[in-house]
C-alpha cells in the first residue's frame, strides 16, 4: 500500500447538557456544550472498517449525559476530568482522550418585589443567560498525565482613549497616517494552560481560577497605555501569569476591531477626538493580531492556530 | 405594458456608527447600526433607470454619520426621529422614510483598584460588550405622524420549574406525555408599538421606558406559573402595558427551545425532576409561538412576521 | 381586564426531513426544512393556560414526517398544500394553517468509469449538494382559498460591466462621484405569488414553474443594461410575469454588494474599468432595494418585509 | 520580568479582493478572500510597544490589492506565493509570512438565446455565484522553503445506501442498534499538502490539480461501499494520493451528519429502507471523524485541528 494512516480522532461533537441542581427552592443551572475526541489503536476501522476496537461516538453520547447525573458538573474542567479519565481506563484501544467543553453563563432575574405570587420568589429558578463570553476547557489525558486549557471566546472589550499607533515601518505600500488618541477595540479569544498535570497533586479551584483569570485579563485590557495592540497582548498575557500560579502559558488571538473616524470635512463638520467623535466600526478586514506569553522556564505547548471548539 | 410596480423602497442598511462622547476623562459610547428605507415617488427609476428622484444610498449613509456629529446620539429613538424628519423634509419625492436601528450595550470594566497608572483609573474609558439582547427600534414617518416601535431579540431566558404542559388536544399523530414539571426557555424576540405620533405631544423618556419595559417582560417571565408558552407570552404582553402608558401593542415571537429529560434507565439511572435532572437542549425543531397583545381599544399596528432589523 | 389578545399563531418550526425514494439502484432525494403555523380558536390558551384547543407542536412535527411517508414529496410546494389541508380541515380550532418549506438541492456525483465495484454505479445513490440558492415555499389555507408564495434566497450573481449609476439627486451630504462603468452585484431574495387559488382548478407544475421562473429571473438579470438596482429589479420581475403565466406577483429584496474600485495611485498604479480592474468587496453597509413587481389588474398580498422562511 | 514572549504573528485577515479580466467582451473573475500573518523579530513591539520592525497590518491590505493588480491572479496559490517572498524578502524583521487564501466560484449565467439585446451575447460578463464548496490554500515561506496546503470546506455529500455501521464495541453505555443499511452524510473539510517546496523545481499546475482532487475525493466517497465513515475518509486520502503526485499529505475533518429512521410505527407506518424511507437530519450532537493519509515515507506536517482560514 502506497498510503499510511496518521494522527487521527474520533468522538461525539457538541454534546448539549444542561444540568439543574435543586437546593430546595433555588436551582442552580450548569449549561454545557461537550465534545469527546478519542484516539488509540485506531489502524483497522481505517484499513478495513472493521469496528472491533471502537467505541460508537453515539456511545460517547450516552456517557456524557449518564455522567452529569452520576457525577453531577461540580466545574466544566472537574466534569472533562471525569469523562477522559473513563474513556482511557475503561477500553483498552483508546489512549488518549480529549474532553473540549464551551460553558454558557446564567444570571438569576430579579424579582419585581410585590411578588405574583403568593410566597413564592419565582428568581429561585428563573434565568437570563449573560451572553458576553464562551468560556472553553479542554482536558487531555493520556493514561499518565493531565493537560488543562482553559479560556474563553468573544469577549469584546474597547478602549475609546488611550492608544497610540506610530514609529512603524513605511514601504512604498505605506499609506496610513499616524494616530496618537485611537480607539482599540477586540475581540478577546484566549487559552490558558494549567501547570496542573498529575493526579498526586490538588487541583486548581477551576471555578474561582476562571473568574480572577477574567478579572486580570480585563483590568490589564483597561490600564494599559497602549502602543501597538501587541503591547497589549503581551500586558493580558503577563498580568494572568503574574497573579496565578496555577497557569503557565497564555495565547491570545485578538482581531484588531477598527474604528475609524469618519471624514465629515465635505459636511463641514470637524470630528476629531476630542469629543464627540464619530466612527466607523468595520468589519472586513481587520488587524489580527497572535501570540503567546510563557511563565519564565515553561515551554509552549498550546497550539498557535486557536481552532474552533 | 403588462405589469406594474407596487410597494417599493431603498436606502442604505447596517450603517455601524459609534459615537464617544467625552466628559472629562469619562467617556460614554453609542454603538448603533443604523438602516435607512425610502419611498415616494420612485417610479421612473423602475420603469427607465432615470435616477432624477434618487438620493443615492451612499448619501443616506453620510447623512447618518453627519447627524451623529451635528445632532447627537442622545438615544437610539430621537436619532431615528431626527434622520426620518430630515429626508422626509428635505426631499420633495421622499414621502416616507423608515429608520431601524439596533443598539449594543457596553458596559465599563472595573478597574484593578491599585491602578496600573499612576492617578489614572482606565474604567472611565474601558468597556466591555454586554453581550445580552440585541436593542431595536423602528422610526417610520410620512411627514405628518410618526410611529415607533421599539423592541429586543436575542434575550435567553429560562425557567428551571414552574412550567406544565397537559390537558391538549390528541389525534392519531400524538404522542407527546404530558408533563407537570419541565423547563420552559425562550429566545425572546419582541416589539412594542409608542402611541406617541404626533410632534405637539411630548415625547416618552426613551431609555428609561426601554430600561423598564425589559425589566418587566423578565419578570412577567419569571412570574408566571405556565401552563403553555402561550400563556406567559400573554402575561408578558399585559405587563408591560399595564405599567407602561406610552405602550399600546407588543408582539413576541418566542422559539421554545426544547429542553428534554435524558432518558438515563438504560444506565440504571433514575432521572427524573425532583433534583438533578439532567437535560438534552435540542436545537431544530423548536416550538414557534407568536401573538400579539393589544390595549383596550387599541387597534394592531405591528406585522404578523417580525422581520429581520 | 385592560389588554386584549391580537393575532396569534403556533406550531413546530424547521422540521428538517430528508426523503429518499428508490427507483431500483437509482435513488432520489427529497431535502426540506418544514415549519408549520397555526391558528384559530386560541384564546384560552392564552388567557388562562388551558390546552383544550391546542394541538401540540410535536403533534404537528409527527404530522409532518407521517405525511412525507404517506403521501410521499411530490414537490415541496405539494406537499405543504396536504399538510395545510389536514390541519384545517382534521381540527375544529384551527382555522388557518400556514407552512413554510425550505428546499436544499442536490446533485448525483459523476463516477470514475472504471467502476470501483463491479457492476456498481455509486452515483446512482452518490450525491453532493449544490449549495447555490434556497427554495422557499409557503402555503396558506382557511379552509376556503388557497394562497402559494414561492421563491428563493442566497442566490448570489454579478455583472461586471453593463452597469451604470449617475443622474442622481445631489444634496449637501452627497459625495458619490458617478458611474459609467461599475460591478453590480446582488444577492437575491425573491418571493412570487402563484394566481392558483382555489382546489377546482388544476395546479401548476410547481417543480417546472420553479426552474423556468429562476432561469428568467437569471437572464432578466444577465440581460439587464442597468442603470439602477431598481430598474434591474423591475425587469426581473416582469420578464418572470411576461413568461410565467401561473404567477401574479412578484418581490424583491436585493442587498446592493458593493463592489469598489480600489484607488492605487498611491502606488503608481492605474486601476480603471479598462481591463484588470482590482475591487473591494464590502459588506456593510450595503444598498438594500425593495420592491413588487404585479400583473396588470392585481393587487399585492406579498408583505413588504420579506421575513425569514 | 517573571515572563517571556513566545510564537507570535500578525497581519490582516480577510481582504475581500475581486478581480476582473477583460479578453474583449469576455470577462473572467476571481474572488477571493486573502489573510496575511507575518511573524519574526518582533519582540520590541510587544514588550515595549514600539513599532520600529513592524510594517503595518493596512500596508499588507494595501500590498494585496497592489499585487492584484501588478501580478494578477493567476492562481490563488500562484497569488499566495507573490506574496509571501514579498513580505519575506523586502522586510528584513520579517523571517516567515504565511497567506491564507479562500476562493468562490462562480459560472457563468446562461443567455435566453433570443438576445435581449441586438447583438450582445451578456453572458460574457454575467455571472451567478456556485456556492458549493470554498476552496482553501495556505501558502508559508520563511526566505527558504515553500509549504503549500491547499484544501476545500463545507462540502456536503451524502451515500443514500450502501453504508454500514456494526461489530463495535458496546460497554454499559451503549445503545446504539447495529446498522446495515444507512445514510452516510458529511460537511467535508479537507486540506492536501503539496511536495512542492523549492523554488528550483517547477510548481504543479495549481487549477488542475484542485478541479482533479475534488474529482478524486468525490467519486471515492461515492464508490466506497462502507463499513465506518473512518474507512470512506481513509479510501478518499488514499485515492488522492494515488492519482495526484504532487500530494504527499490529506487531512480530513468530517463531521458524520447523521439522518436517523423517523419511528412512525406508533402511527401504523412501516419506515424501513427498502423504499421511501423517511429521516430525520440531524444538527447536534453529530460524530467527528478526523484523520491524516500519507504517502510511504512522508512526514506529517498538517496541524491536527483544521483552523479556520
Amino acid at each position: 500500500m502506497p498510503t499510511f494512516l496518521g494522527q487521527n480522532q474520533y468522538g461525539k461533537a457538541e454534546n448539549r447538557v444542561v444540568k439543574i441542581t435543586r437546593d430546595g427552592a433555588t436551582h442552580h443551572i450548569k449549561d454545557l456544550n461537550v465534545s469527546v475526541s478519542l484516539s488509540g489503536d485506531m489502524d483497522e476501522v481505517h484499513y478495513s472498517g472493521s469496528n472491533a476496537n471502537v467505541l460508537p461516538t453515539d456511545t460517547t453520547k450516552n456517557t456524557v449525559y449518564a455522567f452529569a447525573k452520576e457525577h453531577g458538573i461540580e466545574s466544566a474542567e472537574q466534569f472533562g476530568i471525569h469523562l477522559a479519565r473513563h474513556f482511557v481506563t475503561s477500553q483498552e484501544p483508546i489512549h488518549r482522550a480529549r474532553i473540549r467543553i464551551e460553558e454558557y453563563a446564567w444570571e438569576r432575574i430579579e424579582t419585581s418585589g410585590a411578588g405574583a405570587r403568593a410566597g413564592a420568589d419565582e428568581a429561585k429558578h428563573s434565568f437570563v443567560r449573560q451572553g458576553q463570553e464562551t468560556r472553553l476547557t479542554q482536558i487531555t489525558y493520556d493514561g499518565e498525565s493531565w493537560e488543562v486549557v482553559s479560556g474563553l471566546k468573544d469577549l469584546v472589550v474597547m478602549n475609546s482613549t488611550d492608544s497610540e499607533f506610530w514609529g512603524y515601518v513605511k514601504d512604498k505600500y505605506t499609506t496610513l497616517p499616524e494616530a496618537y488618541d485611537r480607539i482599540l477595540a477586540t475581540q478577546v479569544s484566549a487559552r490558558w494552560r494549567f501547570n496542573w498535570t498529575d493526579d498526586a497533586r490538588e487541583m486548581p479551584n477551576w471555578e474561582e481560577s476562571y473568574e480572577q483569570t477574567k478579572k486580570h485579563l480585563l483590568q490589564a485590557f483597561a490600564e494599559t497605555y497602549s502602543l501597538s495592540l501587541q503591547q497589549t497582548l503581551f500586558q493580558m498575557g503577563s498580568r494572568i501569569i503574574d497573579h496565578r500560579g496555577e497557569i503557565d502559558e497564555v495565547r491570545f488571538s485578538l482581531p484588531n476591531k477598527h474604528h475609524f473616524l469618519v471624514d465629515l470635512e465635505p459636511f463641514g463638520l470637524k470630528n476629531d477626538t476630542a469629543d464627540g467623535a464619530v466612527y466607523f466600526a468595520a468589519d472586513r478586514p481587520y488587524g489580527l493580531i497572535e501570540g503567546t506569553v510563557l511563565r519564565d522556564g515553561c515551554e509552549a505547548r498550546i497550539p498557535v492556530d486557536l481552532s474552533n471548539l
